[in-house]
């Protein structure tokens, strides 16, 4: 499928509020094929997903946000996506990794199995704002939010923990605000 | 520009070797202008980077490399991208988030600061990903490193951690191993 990189990068904004329109459940579908292609570490892909779309659910992720501008973003949003980790990760190598015994390159270590989860999910929350983004639709990242009661809510006696909550779907122009400033290639990188 | 989700995913793969030929510095200022694009909480925008192309830094870089294929891949790869986090984030938050004084959002909490360092910098890494391949690069990313030897070398009396380590240039189709299996969208996902 085509795209550009104006789409992707250098146009797209985050979302402030959307134009009225469902997100169907094959687009989210659609959204995942592609994120899950990302690299990760020995291919450990640990994000974990939750798609909030029905007026219940809706509600009781809001309830979970910061009070405020992150409750009304949720309640307004088509779509929004609860991306977590998978602390349990490990279970899964076996299928992902079949080459080698990669569950042995965190036996015994906890600290490298959480630490592996958290960064590896986070990588693949920057696939998911992009993919998304290719498939048209505007994504409105938040760290405002109960994760505790995020993970009770949708992810209770499980291993899954929230990271990051995003609305998705058709951005309204009319919401943003004007772009904050970047740092310069000079400030942020070094040539060696 | 113009791209495609199956040059940026699901043709995409993680490049293990590279084809002849040199990344021009007006490349890497090309890529870094598609990166720092991506939404980051209060547009923090922790992520450093160093590209690492001249013989001397490249042999420097791949002594800090696990031993073994990751120091070859260093040594074979046109350029080598440090991807790291700046600790000191906050110090440019007048100049990234001008509306208010998000400095007093981690005042006094330098877990918090961490944890935004480097829960951001690695979603800006999944954008450099993508934005390389949209650029036309493969990429190679990689965590075997020495960490301590890697910033002792190329970001000396910094506040800025290297988190990952990933060649760039155009990957050699014939050194792919077989791709590993993904999860379905039923294992990683739910609808709510």
């Amino acid at each position: 499928m085509q795209v550009s990189t104006e789409q992707l990068f250098t146009d797209a904004r985050t979302a402030r509020g959307y134009l009225p329109g469902e997100v169907p459940d094959e687009a989210l579908r659609a959204l995942y094929d592609l994120v899950k292609f990302g690299p990760t570490a020995g291919n450990c892909t640990p994000l974990r997903i939750v798609f909030v779309r029905t007026p219940e659910g809706r509600e009781q992720l809001a309830r979970c946000m910061n009070p405020g501008g992150n409750q009304a973003k949720v309640r307004a949003a088509p779509v929004t996506a609860v991306l977590g980790t998978d602390l349990a990760f490990t279970d899964w190598l076996p299928t992902l990794y079949p080459s080698t015994d990669a569950r042995a390159w965190y036996a015994g270590n906890p600290a490298k199995t959480h630490d592996t989860a958290v960064r590896n999910a986070h990588i693949q929350i920057g696939y998911f704002i992009i993919a998304a983004r290719a498939l048209g639709l505007d994504a409105g990242p938040m760290g405002g939010f109960d994760a505790g009661a995020v993970d009770a809510a949708f992810w209770p006696s499980t291993p899954c923990r929230s990271l990051v909550v995003c609305t998705l779907g058709r951005g309204d122009p009319a919401r943003l605000h004007p772009r904050d400033p970047r740092l310069s290639f000079d400030q942020a990188c070094l040539l060696r």
